[in-house]
């Protein structure tokens, strides 16, 4: 009997009535004969309701409080999606993160999965009852609520997957499956039948909102098989995450173009170029806890270089204020940034063995006269920073340029 | 140094405003040097609220899953007063029902309290932390969550007193005490600084809903020094629940006068006078799980007597469509009934020792020309069952009667 593990988020749990369609749907899983681990996120809204309430009272909440606080939000809807299952005939059994164990460290608000107890799981799986688990939370050795922190409901869905060694991980979200690109952005984009795990994972680091990273990452590192689908549309396979590549049936170069306004860039100019230099400039935005994507070096001349890099666009002032007495110590001649900019990804394994594709993209960017700040690049994807007001056109022109809307050979 | 256990209900926790107000009455009282735990209710309205949304989703919603789900109200306002109390810089840590292990039957919805392990709250209470936590719920053996039913925090107050061996236990409330009778129908009642147990037991049981009765038993089999307070005032001694009658200042002979509008009467006439015949009438009742309160029956004549008792107003049709086969099989000749009746009763342990009690009650009441329907005693109260409309009359001359709107000698 094929086990499946499901996982419905905050918009498809978001009434009694959606709610009951999610329980449904679970139904129907349940009577066509698979056996049906059911992860679920709060109602949305919820969250930050709860969150609004805690800074009413305390003005930076308390960690662990904090996550005794939200986790009553996932709790509630596993005892919803349980009765709603009951009311159709179906045996249903709601488990908080603590009832199954699913044990993390204890870094409250963000912990990490450390280890699932399955074995409640599989002996109600065995009685024939649909187990529906809260995501987003767990509880640490000592026995206190922890959270995964935001969109963990993701990840604890793959957890038990990989725990339970579960045939298949769906995602149900309010998209259908993974796109070429945004339709919102490029209306003749494509929903891919299956993407692999590497340029999900590309996706996903790239702003693509469907499947939180981490998830992905996990999903990745258990081989856990991963579906997104819709949980508002009735029929639909959705997208499979593959691992091999020859699952791949779409031969298609590219798979998509992935984007996100979410970053500034800075550039420190004339900075002495010696060993060292790249650990004294971000050793210190590293202890701030600041996360540091694209990193751009150029070969020196005279003894100087320029070095960039990109920071999540929060972060843009703040690593400002960092540098400043850094700058000053290493004697660069100035720092420059700006956070007007975009990040246009081109995705595809197929590029690993197709020479040209980053001429291309060079070539149809000059084309629109988009100018290219920076460039980096990896084994499967192109990525460059321009202009923010550029960035819809790039994304389209990119699409059409790797034939991306045309139906896959 | 002292340890107190302080229970806060809904309305005292209903917005972050009110929680920071029982904050930082507890800061106080913990830097007055007791050791503190505190016990709360979720924020009033809540349970309502997840109640009407279970109904949504299940008509009669699964009682595990009621659980789960209304165990949320109070997860949500520990974490809220943990925090609140962190911002007044006092150390203080959570725990649900299930963390601090409030060991339970598996009853749920209306579970029972079998242990609790003490060591965890008495560990943070030494390191001087505040322990906070969760009023209402459990879990049984098997891990599920269950909650007390409703009210059910104040017996977790006293229940963790008891546990804790703790010196006092407070029970605030939107009332700042036990009064003779109620204000709002007597003006001039009067606070009593002390009740006996029994008195207490008496008055809960008779509707004056300061506290939940089942918290008071458990305060009598533990010997849990109980107190009423109000939240909402700073000042005042409330009312002492004690347990030795030499504990009381007051030498009144009379306690208060309560009363209810709860019950319906119903009388059986004509029933032949023979063993077994009061069983034969309450056997079927009691099997519906419909609770009888008052009973009484007379000296009979020809071999025929009247039986009369009282239940739950919400009982009364039930019941007597559940005599129907029973009066045609006992051969009684007809059952009556009303529930436009209502139960005043006079209570004070002093009553033992005085005679002359009962013949004042009725005495008061004639000269008001209010009728008699039932009568029962025990050894501490006389209760008297008359019209519903007289009610407020009754209580207002008996409470002049036993000189209880005088202050205490």
């Amino acid at each position: 009997m094929p086990l499946i593990v499901q996982k419905y988020g905050g918009t498809s749990v978001g009434s009694a009535d959606r709610i009951k369609h999610v329980a449904r749907r679970v139904a129907r899983g349940h009577k066509e004969g698979n056996q049906l681990v059911v992860v679920v996120s709060a109602m949305s809204g919820e969250t930050n309701r709860l969150l609004a309430l805690a800074r009413e009272v305390q003005q930076r909440p308390d960690p662990r409080e904090l996550d005794v606080m939200v986790s009553t939000g996932e709790q509630v809807t596993i005892a919803l999606l349980s009765m709603a299952l009951m009311d159709l005939g179906v045996k249903a059994r709601s488990y908080t993160g603590s009832q199954v164990k699913i044990l993390t460290d204890n870094a409250y608000t963000k912990a990490r999965i450390v280890s699932i107890d399955e074995e409640r799981m599989r002996r109600d799986l065995d009685a024939g009852y649909v187990v529906v688990v809260a995501g987003f939370q767990g509880v640490d050795e000592a026995g206190n609520i922890t959270t995964l922190g935001r969109g963990g409901s993701d990840t604890t869905g793959v957890a038990l997957a990989a725990a339970l060694k579960a045939d298949e991980c769906q995602i149900y979200t309010d998209v259908d499956g993974v796109y070429t690109t945004d339709p919102r952005i490029v209306p003749t984009a494509r929903r891919l039948d299956t993407i692999t795990f590497e340029e999900m994972l590309e996706m996903a680091s790239l702003g693509s909102k469907v499947l939180q990273i981490r998830s992905v990452e996990f999903a990745g590192k258990y081989r856990v098989k991963l579906r997104v689908l819709s949980s508002f549309e009735e029929e639909g396979t959705g997208t499979l995450i593959t691992f091999q590549e020859n699952e791949k049936m779409e031969a298609a170069t590219i798979s998509g173009i992935a984007f996100t306004r979410d970053e500034a860039k800075i550039t420190i100019l004339g900075v002495p170029d010696r060993p060292g230099i790249a650990y004294q400039i971000l050793g210190p935005v590293g202890d701030a806890n600041i996360d540091v994507d694209m990193i751009v070096q150029n070969v020196g001349q005279d003894g100087l270089t320029d070095f960039s890099f990109t920071v999540n666009r929060n972060d843009y002032q703040h690593t400002l204020d960092i540098l400043k007495p850094v700058i000053a110590h290493i004697k660069a001649r100035e720092v420059q940034g700006g956070d007007k900019i975009a990040k246009v990804s081109v995705v595809g394994v197929g590029m690993r063995s197709h020479a040209g594709i980053a001429s291309t993209a060079f070539r149809t960017l000059a084309e629109e006269g988009i100018n290219i700040q920076m460039i980096s690049t990896s084994e499967i994807k192109i990525s460059i920073v321009i202009d923010e007001k550029y960035m819809e056109l790039a994304v389209r022109v990119l699409h059409k340029a790797f034939g991306l809307d045309q139906p896959a050979s």
